[in-house]
């Protein structure tokens, strides 16, 4: 069957009320939906993106080159099947597909929020999220999947909202965001905030996608350090070059170099540099504990059957950390739980591009 | 017996043939002497210095609040021992604090050379040092000492002066350098570059030193990333707040954060931006077999008892770099090698502070 895209917005005019006491009100969220929902709404299936991803998880526009981040994954006779479930991604608040954030327009006065947008969370994400589906009058859900920030809001789900999803698959993230992370979103954020042309946030969005702001594409090169591994950087470039053209190779530019300054350059023409701040603000804060005396008292308030899949040279999320989760369920002796590690050799960025590695497992755990 | 800390300077008037073929006339070597040179020169320690290192390694100035670098390991009674060894260090060519590099002053102009110096090898700072060492009338060492770039630096003696030194102690450092470490440059060489108060290389030095660059800021903060790791930042930071005076934990800095920053910052008052682009050039391009037909052909010109030290959780340069010297001498059958991993936990970091992991084998290794 087709993949039966469809691309909606919804706006809500009630005041979200968010982690920090601040309140959001008016607030927009951008969603996309693939395959066909059953009679009786039993057959959903949320996916959660990751920080630069989007609502446009499966398919490809017509203007596209590339399809949706998790197209591999989502279709008809995919792992996520849209032959069998209805499935909706949505754009988190704070990010800049469509969904409220930062440079949104307040309802006050017009203007941009700019450094006025809330602090968010990934609780609040998955707030915002939850209001979506209630307006679509899905009050409970098969499965919630996520990798890397979607890893943590389908955790966040589950502890948060412990009767609305029957089955959660978090990957690649998290229970609490470590300082290695950390670190890298601050080079990032620091790069931006520094940048002159960010103009202490009061840039004009239009001229950075049109001449891009350097500064974010370097906190960019950052990150795709962060996603990648030593192993995996030395498979995918070694000490190549770019060109070999005869120019003396101590002249030359290595290809792990041209990757970074394409990837880089390029990303600031599609994603907007205060959302960054915010999104890797609300990464750099996540505690599923946080709210709760310790992790275990968290997850004692889950329901949900819980798939955790970690890669073994992730090294912006530890294979220890979602470990930790499942051993802290083990402890509680919580039965509706497993736990796998993949033998990856991406790094992070296993959970985008290595799908035969575990794509098995998300189809087993969906249908089973 | 007192350090005995002298400080020269040694000016050359004869043409350095650069790797490049290009030249470097004049040229000075700064460098830092410890413990006294026996009668028949045969107690010379040589010690090599990391990218952001100077020839002052041990020891402290009247207005210091620091000591040299590698203070706890060179002095009376020390691993390496200033009682019995006359240890020299110097400063690279290429750097900034003393020896001739891209802020010195041209002979035909008097202006900085800025970008018209030439690109400078770990090669070439090892024949910069061996021409020190002729004028100095040492001619045939005890041992030679470095980690990171410093351990680059022992093993190019190694091989391109076969006969020069008796030991050799490489720590933390690679046969070649691999992508991920040429990342973490590339980002930081990006970050000053678009700095716009670098000023496309025509900055005012003093200014940079009052007023810092934030672009080397934000490139030495990934630097920091990359001489720590993931499990060493755990335990130094976890996730802390700097501020813990009542702000709700939302709106916080991090220790890591706060760390970055001070680090970050403070660096751009006291390294030049220049000798930063060509020193993290010239470990990018570090290749031990450039001009062999392999690595195994470069390490057959050695003829030095030859001790590698690698750290298990060093991410900067994986310990299976190190290895992988070690495996190819064993390969080459070669007899006077020695290899070990040490276990620490500071990353790449260890080779500067966990000194009683390794203080032991470095005795060994000099006293045996």
């Amino acid at each position: 069957m087709p993949l039966n895209l469809q691309i909606h917005t919804e706006h809500f005019t009630n005041p979200l009320y968010l982690e920090s006491g601040r309140i959001l009100e008016p607030y927009d969220i951008a969603y996309e939906t693939y395959g066909e929902l059953n009679d009786d709404k039993s057959n959903v299936v949320i996916v959660c993106h990751a920080l630069t991803g989007s609502q446009h998880a499966a398919g490809i526009y017509k203007d596209e080159t590339k399809a949706g981040w998790w197209d591999g994954l989502i279709g008809s006779k995919k792992a996520i099947d849209t032959d069998k479930y209805f499935v909706i991604s949505s754009n988190v608040i704070g990010s800049c597909f469509g969904s409220t954030g930062p440079m949104s327009k307040q309802k006050s006065n017009g203007e941009y929020y700019r450094y006025k947008f809330p602090v968010v969370t990934v609780k609040d994400m998955v707030k915002a999220q939850r209001i979506l589906f209630d307006r679509l009058n899905i009050h409970r859900v098969h499965a919630i999947v996520g990798g890397s920030m979607g890893g943590m809001q389908a955790l966040a789900f589950a502890v948060h909202y412990p009767n609305f999803s029957s089955k959660i698959i978090a990957m690649a993230a998290t229970h609490a965001t470590q300082p290695w992370a950390i670190a890298f979103n601050k080079v990032a954020q620091e790069s931006i905030l520094k940048d002159p042309n960010f103009k202490q946030g009061y840039y004009d969005p239009q001229v950075i996608k049109e001449q891009g702001l350097s500064g974010m594409a370097v906190g960019r090169m950052a990150g795709h350090i962060s996603y990648l591994s030593p192993e995996s950087m030395a498979t995918k470039f070694g000490r190549e070059y770019k060109r070999t053209d005869g120019l003396y190779e101590l002249f030359g530019k290595f290809q792990v170099e041209s990757y970074l300054e394409y990837n880089g350059y390029n990303f600031t023409k599609w994603f907007d540099p205060l959302a960054y701040l915010y999104i890797t603000k609300a990464i750099n804060i996540f505690d599923l504990a946080r709210g709760f005396d310790s992790l275990a008292d968290a997850l004692k308030k889950i329901t949900s059957s819980i798939y955790l899949i970690s890669f073994r040279d992730d090294l912006l999320f530890k294979n220890i950390e979602m470990k930790k989760i499942a051993d802290t369920l083990g402890e509680i002796a919580y039965k509706k739980y497993d736990y796998i590690d993949i033998d990856s050799g991406y790094g992070h960025d296993a959970f985008l591009v290595e799908l035969e590695k575990f794509e098995y497992y998300i189809k087993d755990a969906l249908d089973g």
